[in-house]
């Protein structure tokens, strides 16, 4: 399978790439609006992984031709760029296309980091309202520490949790998240479930705030 | 301690109460609108610690009298009578004491539960705008399945955040806490924090419902 990192230049891009390419044989494109930035950090990564005794191939494109090579285009973008970003690469999207949406919307105050709920009700939503009809979206990986995802060395033993509509595309991108060793992947509903999965990052982040030697967090449903 | 639990003959009141008389040697009070349904309960709370091999004390009183009492009151009702629950026993707070909230907005649709968040922000805060002057709110417990809890042979493992302004009131409520086996207390910030907290509880639902073997559910941060 191919995997397009749209923004696969930023953190959470990194993690997974780097997630997908040592555990798993699918071919990870990196994306971003700058070609020669995504060819270099798809260098980048490549070091990552031979250093780590894995020698994958992962390349670098714009964000269209990423999308227009990939079968799954994980939209790992700020929440404000999610619908431009698709709108951008409408045209390399095919029905059997699985567009996934890991972006949440925070805002910080003083008394720590807060859900920042899109008027479209979540940033899945607001995906899928970008989305050409026909193409799935499906909300994942949005609860993931980026830093602990890029260390190849760090166990995971963490969930994610998958929202979407269209069965098909879930199953694809459960398979895919599971692949990723230590990452269990959870149905948590339809695409009017996201907020409630999306709230969760800035909660991980107050509770590594708070709480003396804990960071990089994820949960586990038990 | 004397532990008030108000609305202790419902869900989690019941589960709390058992697990606390269980546990530890806290003075454990029901409370109740109808006094002679907590004391039918606080009975049979003894009935269940008593078969378990555990000679607990649970009394029974009328919410005001229990809380009269209590040095810890617990506000284990329904979201909607939060405030008035807490206007019922007003005259028998003390700045000594310490109000918990565990209690959360939901609304059910056709896709699952979802946050019902309450105009004042949180029902935490809700419970902190109706509590006298001086006296501190923590939210807590609020992501625990009350019918795991009430099972005192199921092992729980799993967290518990607490979000409140007091340093003070929040230590209490943590020892009070951890203090249940298998129960760790995270600080998850002021109160201001408290809608993060509290939405963790319709996605337990919502995960519960979305697969198979899952039920009663609870999150460990890790």
């Amino acid at each position: 399978m191919r995997i397009a990192l749209l923004g696969g230049t930023g953190d959470i891009g990194e993690g997974l790439a780097l997630r997908w390419a040592f555990h798993t044989d699918h071919e990870v494109l990196v994306g971003s609006r700058d070609p020669e930035r995504a060819r270099t950090k798809a260098e980048e990564y490549e070091t990552e992984l031979d250093s780590r005794g894995v020698e994958a191939k992962v390349k670098g494109f714009a964000n269209a031709m990423a999308a227009d090579r990939a079968d799954v285009v994980v939209l790992a973008v700020p929440p404000y760029h999610v619908a431009d970003t698709v709108e951008s690469i409408e045209d390399e999207l095919a029905d059997t296309d699985v567009l996934v949406s890991p972006a949440t919307g925070m805002k910080r105050d003083e008394d720590g980091m807060h859900y920042h709920r899109p008027s479209a009700g979540s940033v899945t939503k607001l995906a899928a309202d970008a989305a050409p009809e026909g193409v799935p979206v499906v909300g994942a990986f949005h609860n993931l520490a980026a830093g602990r995802l890029a260390d190849l060395t760090a166990d995971l033993g963490i969930d994610t949790l998958l929202v979407g509509d269209d069965p098909d595309a879930k199953d694809i991108v459960r398979m895919l998240a599971e692949e990723i060793e230590g990452l269990r992947a959870l149905d948590a509903g339809g695409i009017a479930n996201a907020p409630e999965v999306e709230s969760v990052t800035p909660l991980l982040v107050n509770v590594a705030m708070n709480n003396e030697g804990m960071h990089d967090l994820g949960i586990q449903f038990r």
